[in-house]
């Protein structure tokens, strides 16, 4: 880790609405990003690592000539995948003003990895961080469930060699997610560290899904801030209930222990994709 | 190229009805196979080179200590992927019998490499030849249009940097390949020197598609057979219409040519996926 911050930022997950009124750039730009997971060590900037925001910095530090900091809606974890992750940053007025919003995408995406895309712009308030301004995140988790292995969906799929899964017991189970709740059991022990734990899930919904010919099933999980690790936990317990190892009511009970050794167990990074962010 | 070839088979395009008939096997098994092509040296088994053909028979060697020749519906190039290409191969009824249909399935998967999968095995008729006995195969090649690149479906797609195509041409154009017609202007000329090159295409039918949230666009086309990289032809072709340097009439013209060079450019290997062949 770097001992880069972005300007006001704070290392707690809470939002902490008025800390950057202090110090507030001239205008922000907002960049929806999106990546494949595999060819990143996440996203958080990270010395030495090939990470979505260090190469979204460097290249923007190549394009204005000084550290610009930047802050991602969702710090995704090595592996994980983005259709629709956003970062945000500050510009003074002139920096803003030298260069158009498509001229700038267009020149991103000229810098980044083949990997990485920027597939929108917008100029947006001040006070707008990519972070603390949105309201809720989506994810969408997938499963492969076949004797045989994924072949497209190879790097987006966690592959689970079943030819079946209680699927009405898995929707059971993940409708007792939604509201708020204490996620504890949800994470993993640094974030616990970290500070408050409760957070609102507002949908879990189980679905099938077909990707270039190959039938997959997919866990989208929407919320308003998830703590490290969460979705991959959430679905890897929902794992255990659809197996038949546990019943769709285990799941209340993993939430009152507020223990992660209670939960399943984590499913892997290249099933997850942050599928968008809503303000 | 070795010298094996699969018995009662030829080396030209067009199907020899009664060629089987004097060498007939006890019993036929037909796989549908599905493969990641980007992980195969084609379909075709060549000495030294690791393809589709050539894993199925090493398999089949281990599994009945002798070699057992396979014959395909699609003989795809390196790059291109299958969903449904189907393999068939004669057995002695003591063979068949010493395996059911299930293990020999589940045996085949274990030894193949994870990039090729066995999707469904059945017992045929002993004159059933996968490339012969066809009535159509059905191919799909997949476009992406966007000044950045694809991400998701990167090894699936041709990637055309451009943000929009004229899709209305492209589907006029694609009519006119409707229905028999001399293909010789889209095949290699290696292919032009094997015999016929008369092919009736059944139908291409232009439509747009979303895979893992990235849009693509699908030309499907079915016809009763294909010479050498016909589909890819066709593709370049069409999408010389789609970029508006030629009218869709174009095509009846490039048709009427018999002459390679009058085509449009070889679409790459990678968009193209042998989706389903129809007995």
């Amino acid at each position: 880790m770097t001992d880069k911050q972005p300007v006001g930022n704070t290392s707690t997950e809470a939002p902490q609405i008025g800390a950057f009124e202090a110090n507030l750039p001239d205008t922000v730009v907002a960049l929806t990003v999106a990546y494949e997971g595999s060819h990143f060590s996440g996203f958080a900037r990270q010395e030495g690592q090939r990470t979505v925001q260090g190469e979204l910095e460097k290249a923007l530090e190549t394009l204005y000539h000084r550290d610009i900091l930047t802050t991602g809606a969702g710090r995704t974890d090595t592996g994980v995948h983005a259709l629709g992750n956003v970062v945000s940053f500050g510009l003074e007025q002139a920096e803003f003003d030298a260069r158009g919003l498509d001229k700038l995408q267009s020149s991103l995406n000229a810098l980044v990895p083949d990997a990485l895309v920027v597939k929108r712009i917008a100029q947006k308030p001040a006070d707008f961080s990519a972070r603390f301004s949105a309201k809720a995140r989506e994810y969408r988790y997938r499963l492969y469930f076949s004797a045989a292995p994924p072949l497209f969906l190879e790097p987006y799929v966690w592959w689970i060699k079943l030819p079946t899964i209680d699927i009405p017991a898995m929707k059971a189970a993940a409708a007792l997610f939604e509201g708020e709740h204490d996620f504890r059991s949800f994470c993993v022990a640094k974030s616990a560290d970290l500070g408050p734990t409760t957070r609102e899930v507002n949908k879990v919904l189980i679905f099938p899904s077909q990707h270039l010919g190959e039938q997959n099933l997919v866990v989208q999980i929407i919320g308003n801030a998830f703590l490290h690790s969460m979705v991959r936990v959430m679905v890897g317990t929902l794992m255990e209930v659809g197996m038949g190892k546990q019943p769709p009511s285990w799941i209340s009970e993993v939430l009152e222990a507020r223990d992660r050794q209670s939960a399943g167990q984590t499913a892997p990074a290249k099933g997850l994709t942050l599928w968008r962010v809503i303000y």
